[in-house]
């Protein structure tokens, strides 16, 4: 029975992917016992992110700054172009540190089920993008679900007049791997895909 | 490679408990996404939180009014008084609903390790609240550790004069606790506070 107001605080943090009401509770206590080092950096910071708020006119990744901080980097190359679904699978293939171009975020993925129509999807602006010219290579990195794959293919097909290279991501084992605990689809893929031994 | 603001906020997330630098992402792009219904309600919620914030100075939870609300419960028997170690406890506790009486919050738990000493605790301030009368039986609900039970000693005897009962939460098996898995300080504590069969 805390009060009002922790009550609210408690239910918007459990609202967060990856809290519940419990995690919710024990972050609510620390930031109320760590006053200056936990509760006023965080509300600071989502002040200055609330306040800064902004969705790249060019692809679509959400950041403080438009264009994005990605697409200003002028450490990147420009020729190269990776098509992802979700904000998300910019962030998590940038955090790698590995693709050493820019991005453009779909928005989603062409779902039957869902409903979700090519023109509901940033294809229309991908486009353009590459209508301007400067691109060599766009890279397909949808997910490896049906549905991914369904939007990767009609991608391939629709950018097809455009003088890139389409590629996509590799399918197969994950590091790691066990092929006793890999799926069928996984295995196949792996198979289908093999390469000769260097 | 997102920008600073969105990246202090993702720090200041990473340091509650429970949540690590993924999840804290993951937290992020979720508030980014849902400004309207994730990021103001949760920015809203912190602000009127850390605006409020009092300690109790009669049990010493923290709370947004002070006497907090858990001691100006008028529902609460005054006559049944809990002490527990932290305030993460108090909230454990009232949680379950099952304690029907106010609490104390010692503010830690005697160690020599640690270089806590009873003066570092809120006994001063528990005698305080015994001496003026009104408290029939103290529970001392210290966790089950070897401070904890150290500080339910110290205090017990501390408290000895007082016209109050003094009693501690039982120990034994814990609800679905299988005698196999258990340690054997537990079940040294089961055997030892065995009870005739009803």
């Amino acid at each position: 029975m805390a009060s009002p107001e922790i009550e609210t605080l408690t239910q918007a943090l459990a609202r967060l992917p990856g809290l519940g009401p419990r995690s919710a509770r024990r972050a609510v206590l620390h930031l109320l016992k760590k006053r200056e080092a936990a509760m006023t950096p965080l509300l600071r910071a989502l002040e200055r992110v609330n306040e800064n708020l902004a969705i790249c006119g060019t692809c679509g990744n959400v950041d403080t700054i438009d264009p994005c901080s990605v697409c200003t980097d002028a450490q990147r190359d420009p020729r190269l172009l990776c098509v992802v679904e979700e904000v998300s699978d910019l962030w998590a293939l940038d955090r790698s540190r590995l693709f050493p171009g820019r991005f453009h975020v779909l928005g989603g993925r062409l779902s039957a089920m869902e409903g979700v129509r090519p023109e509901d999807l940033t294809i229309d602006r991908l486009i353009a993008r590459l209508s301007e010219g400067g691109v060599d290579e766009v890279v397909l990195a949808m997910n490896a679900t049906l549905e991914g794959q369904t939007t990767a293919h009609y991608l391939a097909e629709r950018l097809e007049g455009f003088p890139v290279r389409i590629t996509q991501l590799a399918h197969g084992l994950p590091v790691g791997g066990e092929l006793d605990y890999l799926d069928e689809g996984t295995l196949a893929q792996a198979l289908r895909a093999r390469r000769p031994v260097a």
